[in-house]
């Protein structure tokens, strides 16, 4: 180990990467009071590490969001065995959460600032039978939806635009509200038996709410109530009056956080 | 129509396919003060059909099993709008039961003794990393497990044994214990993002904890303290000592339950 690599080693932070049931959490940020992913993920990293911490995410999910691969980060100093304190953590934390693994990142890592791009992926189960083992997942639409309707319709997100008209009003005052999504793709899929339609939504960064006004935009498109087009003419108007409804946040989930290879530190 | 049709469409039987998240039941078996399946789906069936109804079901899952695609039966003569129905009953059955279709059947048609064959799937998430989405519904092994070997021990239950080693010993008092095995198929798959094994059985009929004691069974030989061998050593013993430990209820699922294509009433 060189002199640089072994002060790389000492002066750092850690990224750990988590999954929750956002059903069980009143949403990721900390709040007095309230069973928080944010506020539970300190208090077991407290303990593990036996020091007082603060974490940044990468997304502050909404109640009932959940998240695959959320990642959180914090300043990390000195020797630490990854296994064993993701291991720790597993057992700290209480349900609806698990620690998949940790990584050691550069100095001054943020989760969320150095986050290159994002993935959300929304399940929708449609049709007359309600959804069982995916009940807490997924939005259950009962009317049929149109997916080749729904394909053109979400191709008309990607580029950069304003999403002004796709975010909760008040959080966009006063702020930069254009942001680049890379991707919509809706695929069909089947897990645990059922099946489901999933909007998979990539890009850079997103405003509040944004993924489930989209693709509550996206269902009025797909039940026949508006054309494909609506989506440009809804994205032109920067009033969120002019999208469609806020889909519940139990159909959300964070998928995956990307960052560029130069934030991880080589491990040992 | 011809005269014959009409009384088959009097005098009959219904067939209701459910789907239940087993963690919210006692079981299907109905049980005085319990919350269980059955007890669930004859009173929404009573409510709905306007008379008392008792009903049959094709596997009587223990505490804690799932099912996708139970069957339950029951006599039934005159008029229904099967659609309708349906709709109904999942209006009325509580959170975590969902039916998902309902079939006319002959007379004298029974969910269970006019089965030809079953299908259960049994989920195994491996490795450090707990379970999130599916933890209701796998059983977490922390250890990795050679899926080759649990194959190769697998393919000695296919066909017609002595399973009684492999069933809950009071259950098999007196009782003939021989039955077929068809398949024993083990593949990965993922599901909400969360890798797992399934181990597929199908057969004829299965004894109390036949498929979980099997899946216990091949725990062992993929962990790695029993050779492949051991189950046909298993079979041949007759005793329930010789096989593995049961495992888990809530890894357990019943997948499906085929009849002979004749047991079908034609539609209107």
């Amino acid at each position: 180990m060189t002199a640089d690599e072994t002060q790389a080693a000492e002066i750092g932070a850690l990224a750990v990467m988590v999954a929750y049931d956002g059903s069980l959490f009143a949403g990721f940020a900390r709040q007095p009071g309230q069973r928080t992913v944010q506020g539970e993920l300190e208090q077991a990293l407290s303990i593990a590490l036996r020091r007082p911490v603060e974490v940044v995410g990468a997304g502050r999910t909404d109640a009932g969001v959940h998240a695959r691969g959320q990642v959180v980060s914090l300043p990390w100093s000195g020797d630490i065995d990854l296994a064993l304190t993701a291991r720790s953590l597993n057992a700290l934390v209480g349900e609806g959460i698990s620690v998949s693994s940790i990584r050691r990142a550069k100095p001054g890592f943020s989760a969320r600032f150095d986050a290159l791009g994002r993935e959300y992926r929304y399940r929708i189960v449609q049709g007359p039978t309600p959804p069982l083992f995916l009940r807490r997942f997924v939005w259950w639409v009962k009317r049929p939806l149109d997916v080749e309707r729904m394909r053109q319709a979400g191709a008309m997100f990607v580029g950069e635009h304003d999403f002004k008209s796709f975010c909760v009003t008040e959080s966009a005052e006063g702020k930069r509200t254009v942001r680049r999504v890379d991707a919509v793709e809706i695929a069909e899929e089947e897990h645990l038996g059922e099946a489901c339609l999933v909007v998979r939504v990539t890009g850079n960064a997103f405003l509040h709410s944004m993924v489930r006004v989209m693709v509550g935009t996206l269902v009025e498109v797909g039940a026949g109530r508006q054309k494909s087009e609506w989506v440009a003419e809804a994205l032109d108007a920067c009033d969120r009056t002019a999208a469609g409804p806020t889909a519940p946040a139990e159909g959300l989930t964070l998928w995956g956080v990307s960052y560029p290879d130069e934030v991880w530190l080589r491990e040992g």
